[in-house]
């Protein structure tokens, strides 16, 4: 399926399971959920986004110690600015309540990230090229041609992105060397290359089932599939769909090696937050999130304004995190995050692969044909002849 | 997998693939659609919503002519009233001008339909009990378990259509024989029993994979997977996720034999309707079609008024479709409206089932682990080892 070019492992050599756990900023992606996702036979992914380049480097340093696996390393591109000025400066307003309320200013919006503007994507890829890792993805664009070219000479598997075909098929001209495929039911940022508040009103995305079949035809790229998926049954599906593997976030959010906070973990599963939404309220990029009281209020009218948003109210998150309260935090979870168990990362990856398993040999000796299907008779003639009917009309 | 109860055939013995024509009310389910469809071993069915218990029965009666297979009938549960007269007085006013220009008075709420207010509900109900037909579902709610009974004593399998888990224990409980489990993906109408304006509003529905996954775990029925599915391999995806059989309904819109609007068909793969959107636009009730001039200027304000708004735009759409002009017709749509193929539904069925084959095998040859689940080998001992990694970091 996935061939290699040079070098470059196909992706498929990389792990054992078809698993790959998703990166997730913010904390969740620690060295120590990765490793054991890989040292189980997953392929685990570090989370680079608004972090530094040194802090990435020494993530990168730590997994390395755990373990002699290959593991990824996950990119934000940098944004063209989209924020309206104005539009930021209402939305500091309509926040000033809450930053009473839980003691904590506002971020700047400038300046409030930490970092030089472009979450130090040229500094992070300097690092990334000089000490290589096997598996570079990116999230909310595709790098220049000139960029995946270097890595892949350095003997990297590069990862773009994708939440429709038109993006994968960018993905493809630029010479990455696969696909995430993105449905609308994955937790956290959509992975859109480009923010648009006009677009998709009334429908946000496509779900992944539609989107991987779209993909599928339009690239030549193996393909990860991406999205609420919480179950082997679920990741035999997308296999059946075309992808090469599945990636799960919300599924390794709950681990032990998860560096998400313990409230985060329990609201999952809290019958308290049984729905999520994509809201710009946290960071002014659409991310899925349960649905709490921080984003039923703020989400009617938070601008389209990434990173702007983010470093306004990352300090209030941090105060409501500190002040036990998850309805102040970003909860983010994929639609199946009902679905999570509370697993070490390498029984959650064993568990996985064995469901998997059983659904693969399900699906052949399942309804509907299948043992037709195993037995070379499925085009054989007509269909069988018909049950009898009680009581035909007249 | 599904048992049969009683008199009653299992779902699963009423086709040969496991294909469902989904029902389509507005006139693409024409009993020619039906017929066509079961006679290459899918299941058809026929669409009861918006007709009289006397057209219902008389297309019966044209698809019992036209093949001996079994089918279904699709009928739509009475709502109970939710429109707030005031607002839909408002919708009408904001409508006058669609009057003037389609030359098409807006029609009465209350009678427009030509119904007696229940969309002939008790009616098709008796019809259904005295001359059954092999497979009755149900949208927009869950019959009383009464319901369900008399239809199971009369031999009919019966199916309610579920958007949550809870619906779908709703109609377990209530003792549905299967439910059709429906992602936000799928073209046509939500099923969604009670419509609520205040719910999940930036976040409209479960994408089909997780959606599938929850129910599969909440209830022991068997499932029919719809929303988006257009390609045999994602027919095999559903069934990898545990459903016994697929509906698809975009896909068989522009089958020769479907009775849409030869515009309808020609929009939904026409580069000018890229997108879908729920919206109450056209009928009160949330439903996907293609973006469209009328949907993108009346959605956002179209109220919770089904069947009123149903009532008050049918002619206009009738009067849009006459002129020519698909930017006032209601497009419904799936996700997958691009992938729509122009072929008989015979062709369609054996195609699909032809792909669905093909997806099996490849899912059991393909990467990640399937040699060895087949030959038992996937619980075996640890990962292999890493592949060599250039540049380690120091």
């Amino acid at each position: 399926m996935a061939a290699a070019t040079g070098g470059v492992p196909a992706v498929t050599d990389l792990f054992r399971y078809p698993i790959v756990q998703a990166p997730m900023a913010g904390g969740a992606s620690r060295p120590e959920l990765a490793a054991a996702v890989c040292r189980a036979g997953g392929l685990g992914f570090l989370a680079a986004g608004h972090k530094t380049p040194e802090a990435m480097y020494q993530e990168i340093r730590v997994a390395r110690g755990l373990t002699d696996r290959p593991f990824g390393v996950n990119l934000f591109l940098p944004q063209r600015p989209v924020a309206d000025a104005a539009a930021v400066a209402v939305y500091r307003e309509q926040l000033a309540g809450e930053s009473s309320w839980y003691a904590a200013p506002l971020g700047d919006t400038d300046t409030g990230g930490g970092d030089d503007g472009d979450d130090g994507y040229e500094g992070k890829l300097a690092v990334l090229t000089e000490t290589p890792v096997a598996v570079v993805s990116f999230t909310f664009g595709c790098p220049d041609a000139g960029v995946l070219r270097a890595l892949a000479r350095a003997g990297t598997v590069t990862v773009v992105t994708v939440t429709s075909v038109a993006e994968a098929r960018t993905a493809e001209a630029a010479g990455a060397a696969a696909v995430c495929v993105q449905g609308v039911e994955a937790g956290g940022h959509r992975g859109t290359h480009r923010d648009d508040p006009y677009a998709d009103r009334g429908s946000p995305g496509l779900g992944l089932l539609t989107l991987l079949a779209q993909v599928r035809e339009a690239v030549d790229l193996p393909l990860i599939a991406a999205g609420g998926l919480m179950r082997g049954a679920q990741i035999a599906a997308v296999l059946a769909a075309g992808a090469v593997a599945a990636q799960l976030g919300t599924a390794f959010l709950v681990c032990p090696e998860s560096g998400a906070d313990p409230l985060h973990k329990r609201a999952l599963t809290d019958p308290l937050f049984p729905h999520t939404e994509l809201t710009r309220a946290f960071t002014g990029r659409p991310a899925r999130g349960l649905v709490n009281r921080f984003l039923r209020e703020h989400g009617p009218y938070a601008p389209a304004a990434y990173p702007q948003v983010h470093r306004m109210t990352a300090g209030l998150r941090r105060a409501a995190a500190r002040a036990g309260d998850p309805q102040g935090m970003a909860l983010w979870a994929g639609q199946g995050h009902r679905m999570a168990r509370t697993l070490s990362a390498e029984r959650l990856v064993r568990t996985l692969a064995a469901e998997l398993d059983e659904a693969r040999a399900a699906l052949l000796e399942g309804p509907g044909g299948s043992a037709a299907a195993a037995s070379g008779t499925a085009d054989a003639a007509g269909p069988p002849a018909a049950p009898p009917q009680k009581g035909e009309p007249a």
